[in-house]
């Protein structure tokens, strides 16, 4: 089951670097290994912002929201989500 | 080169049933044709709504214009795009 | 699987009020036999307006999909759609 | 009679770690107990949000603004409250 | 219990005179009862605009409801609420 | 000469508590003397938030301005102000 | 007394030709007698829009809102109105 | 040539006292002489607010920008700005 | 002097094409008229919308103002202004 | 092709004065040498305001990413981005 995903990054000045290097390479793990899984569909950067666009592949509400709040920088979200269903006009099933 | 586009659509109730009918018929066809070229790379239905994101993968802002302008229902939609980059926790390139 | 649905009903004065009638008696209708089956949970009136709060569950995205759109009224609402997960202070399941 | 409320919650970063356990712990509790009594009727959390929908069931404006503002989370919380009225189509009294 | 509600009128141009203005005076008639009934306690015309904040004395979200549905002009009202509890400051009981 | 006065109150976590109930006494003491000389017409918490309806009867703009800028909370506050005429349908006087 | 108020005016192009020149040129008439006798102080068009700003100048908030409500185009207006008082830096009196 | 202008001001709490004074006097002198110059034509305060509306009177967009950066409390403004065209209505030149 | 203006274009399905076109071809004209005279300097599309951005050069907001109410479509236009000024680290002059 | 970018500056007061100046230096120097290089094409400031309205010419979405993101002040930057097309009453090509 889909849903967009859109994250909008902001950390704050006071984070000290060598943890906010630590929590954006744990990040990038993270979010590499739920793309391998599957879990992760899209990621895209949107330009010019510290932002991206998501789709996520998940089995329920609650798995969106435990794969969401587990992201090492979900304290720095802001985090809206919609959630999509089968389009008519897709010639792929979602 | 990715954009995300928002459309919501409003037809309105004076259009005339088989004109409406007729152009939702050449949006679908429109729609599936450009899935199938590459050009419409994603299409998902927002639940609850008449509103699709989509994904666009063009060569150019004027490819996307024209693109866009030539969906049969353009005249009862409100667009909005945004530019995708490559993110660099994709695993996937653009 | 839970969602929070929020509609605001707009019914044009141009719609004859025989027509507009038939609807909202086919709207009550559904609405009734959704609750009874346990699929629209909770109906609630925001007081003063012609909107409701509504809780839907249903087994995915495009299930919640389906039965929005076939709400009778559907073509006169303006629909939002929160996806709604467990919450760890809850007495009850969702 | 009743209410939906809608909390945002965001407990700054100065707050010491452990006062912020204790304080959520607090929460919990409170919103338990509520809960088992019947007042705090429905808890559901936003998915991917540190936000929730409730509904309060409560004797009056006075009832809901005492209990609202008794959180321990309360100042941390923005919160926004709409008065449910029962629904003709519901097949549930409030 | 109080309320505070405020009215924005907007009576289309294709509304006959005549019935305008049977509307205007039955909401008149309408509103200087409820007044004198004590449940419209206050009624304010806000400077420059067809609209007014007015504060509902009624038993019950329910009660609002009907209370506000029921008037003559609702149709072509959009009508928002806040729910008033006492203010601990207030010299006068609400 | 009537206004509707909406006051939001956010006390930064940073002020000493000794200095915030200093000032939330001398804003009360203030409140309450306002109200007695009939300035503070009418004083509401708004249900669920650290903020208030007012009305208040002065003499003019420039009256409402000092008032209210001589409030002890005034620089913890968002304050908007709507002016209020005599309603035709109120049955009396402002 | 002093009032910004803000207004943008929205003719249907329904309204006959005629109708409208006529509304117009007594909008004219209104607002240049208003002007001479010092009660619209001021009258500037916003660069690009059929939108102006005016700073009116009545005896109490009833006058102001029975000055507006007389303009010939009231009922095509969206009129704001913001109240001004002295400021302690102005060289001159309001 | 004229524009209106709207600041917002607000001064951090972090900001020494005695610097706060020492701007806030010499933005009154810089305001009055722009005042006597015939630069800044108009200044009222917005009523509850720490905000103003102007009007500037300057020669090009160039001067009014550096007229405004010159402020001494512009770091702590918000500024918009809406350039005025005489209005045919107007009994006198902009 | 330069200004940014933002058009974004609404014409009503109830203008004739007939019309619609004659205006289509006189905003044309009119467009690339003034762009050979150096007075509409640049003209954009806005990439999925019937808007654009737009940058005048003009004497004056009075000029500004008569260009764009002399606009065909002007009637059909929502129109917004921002007035530009020399970037200090521009290497052209505006 | 080209992009109309959106920045609005906020720089914190904690930032010190030594790392703010340096930092507006290189960004100075970073803009000048790309509108040398032609790949930002236009760069105007918004009266009044610390933001600026600037044309970048750059190869995709993906080079307009990189640019944005190497600016100097980046991160205390807001920016929105908006594709262009190509106008089809413009006289000159993007």
């Amino acid at each position: 089951m889909l849903y967009m995903v859109h994250m909008l990054v902001d950390i704050p000045a006071t984070l000290p670097k060598g943890e906010a290097d630590r929590l954006k390479a744990d990040e990038k793990a993270y979010a590499q290994r739920l793309q391998r899984e599957g879990k992760w569909r899209h990621l895209w950067r949107i330009a010019g912002q510290y932002a991206n666009y998501s789709v996520f592949d998940v089995a329920s509400n609650d798995d969106l929201h435990e794969t969401l709040t587990a992201l090492p920088l979900y304290p720095y979200m802001t985090i809206s989500v919609t959630p999509l269903a089968q389009h008519p006009s897709a010639i792929a099933a979602n």
